[in-house]
């Protein structure tokens, strides 16, 4: 099994090192927290200074994961540049094109293929992780024009390894996608928020479930989600425009024929669509071979119709598309 | 204690029919769904023609409960007023200045005073309901200018009769609060659920628990959701142009400097404004004297602060308001 070195030991970071460990992998970690990285060491971990573990890393042909936040990732990857230019690599940040876009330009030797673990909370830091934070969830593994299989196929193993599976895309379907169904609803949150408080002690008193849960992540520390929705400015601008449009169609008619039928039932369609997608009923098995000259193909088609790999049996990616 | 008669048994009437028998109250009903009437005439409930409840109420000076949805209400009060025209009435529809222009036209002999229990379900019929449904819920008793003590006390005392705690305010101050904090989410949610399932199977299938509590109340039936949201087009235009003017300054915000902190930050605030309203920390009792002739001021501004209710001794009604 391949070794693992992770960079950054917070939430994410620190969750792949023991989800690592835990599937028997050889694994070791750095961290610019002094805090993070005593209470790894405390756990028993290895933990070393950012250049001995990607001179490590080079050494023993380990998996370098790349697991600090967006602004911090380029000084990280001129380390990799300097030690291990050569080294297999992959990341867990929220947003794939702007990362790919710095590994081309720090440290394009590398053998790279970006990934996105979507499992959070909100909190952050060593203690907040688990092994088990992303068992059953969905771990993006990012095949690109320029992605080499073989990079792809390191990243996917990592996440099928942490108790993920894995969903085959683009970096940039990725982050239209993420925009749309994890940056969007936190700016609905906090506008859904502000606006019920701007009714004042008397709205407050009388909210009920629907405003509770359409409110839950306005709770979130305000840097996690400033960073995560920044750093997706352009994709997250189009969301926003599509949410706009909807909620102006939405004025529009309440205001002319004060009917809200289109409104409410796309809504009921989009429910539906999410249950469905997340069904286990009627999946198809798919298996997708990896030495076949289509299979990067094949592989973002599976991705694009809300399928995942499971398992790799060989050279074939193992997993099912929604019925 | 004052006798009930509920006019509709559906999830609310029923389960107002329900919690009044339990508090040891005489009550009947009378509904025109035949499945509801049986339903409740199978489980021991005395269920009438909509003319001999009224009737009945008339004889023994009964509360009349409007529990139909809003078309259907202008129909009630007329059998109100053919029948009973001089009767104790309430409602718990979910808009009140349309129900009070309603009974102002209709039946304006009634001794009437509005209400609204905060509680609800996104099933709907006799069998949905409880006895328990409104254990610990908001219930909105309407102090107008035009609205007597007496009539204001007998819709607070049914609330308090069915565990519910008691918050007055105005009809029209009712109406805009449930347009931001239980309108507005379901509108807010089918857009979010529309522009997610926008991104297709690819987004859905990354959704994590931002975008499934989002999205939760858009797979209510749109024919409830409907029926509330459009019989409070006024209000609801006003919460929805205060949401639009966010989300609009949230999107040139991103576009121009790239940065979402005043967004993200008002809804940390009102987040917290929700926390703060519902915390039993540091709530102070309140006392209000209804042989006050500043009574209704006075329950009035306790509802604006966010207060509430609990009790009556004698001639005080016992609450308190938020720390």
């Amino acid at each position: 099994m391949r070794a693992v070195c992770v960079i950054g030991l917070g939430l994410i970071g620190g969750s792949v090192l023991r989800a690592a460990v835990r599937a028997g992998r050889a694994a070791w970690g750095a961290t610019s927290s002094t805090s993070d990285g005593a209470a790894a060491a405390a756990a028993g971990f290895a933990v070393l200074s950012t250049e001995d573990a990607l001179a490590r890393a080079a050494e023993e042909d380990a998996l370098v994961v790349v697991a600090v936040p967006l602004p911090a990732v380029e000084g990280v990857l001129r380390s990799v540049a300097d030690v291990a230019p050569l080294c297999r690599l992959t990341d867990v940040v929220s947003v794939k094109q702007p990362v790919a876009d710095l590994v081309a330009r720090v440290v394009p030797t590398a053998r790279y293929a970006g990934g996105h673990p979507m499992a959070g909370k909100s909190v952050s830091g060593w203690p907040a992780g688990s092994a088990e934070l992303f068992d059953g969830a969905p771990w993006v593994a990012v095949a690109d024009e320029e992605t080499s299989l073989d990079a792809w196929r390191e990243a996917a193993e990592l996440a099928l390894d942490c108790g993920a599976h894995v969903v085959p895309t683009t970096a940039s379907e990725h982050d239209a996608a993420v925009a749309r169904v994890s940056h969007l609803p936190h700016i609905l949150a906090a506008v859904l928020a502000a606006t019920g408080a701007g009714g004042g002690p008397l709205a407050l008193s009388l909210a009920a479930g629907s405003f509770t849960d359409g409110t839950r992540v306005a709770g979130t520390p305000a840097d996690s989600v400033l960073a995560m929705c920044e750093g997706n400015r352009g994709p997250l601008l189009d969301a926003v425009d599509d949410a706009l449009g909807r909620l102006g169609a939405a004025r529009g008619a309440l205001a002319s024929t004060g009917g809200l039928a289109a409104t409410v039932r796309a809504g009921n369609a989009g429910r539906a669509a999410l249950t469905a997608v997340r069904s286990g009923d009627g999946r198809e098995e798919v298996h997708i071979d990896l030495t076949d000259p289509e299979a990067v193909d094949d592989l973002r088609s599976l991705g694009a119709g809300g399928g995942r790999i499971l398992r790799f049996d060989g050279d074939v990616a193992i997993g099912d598309l929604p019925g």
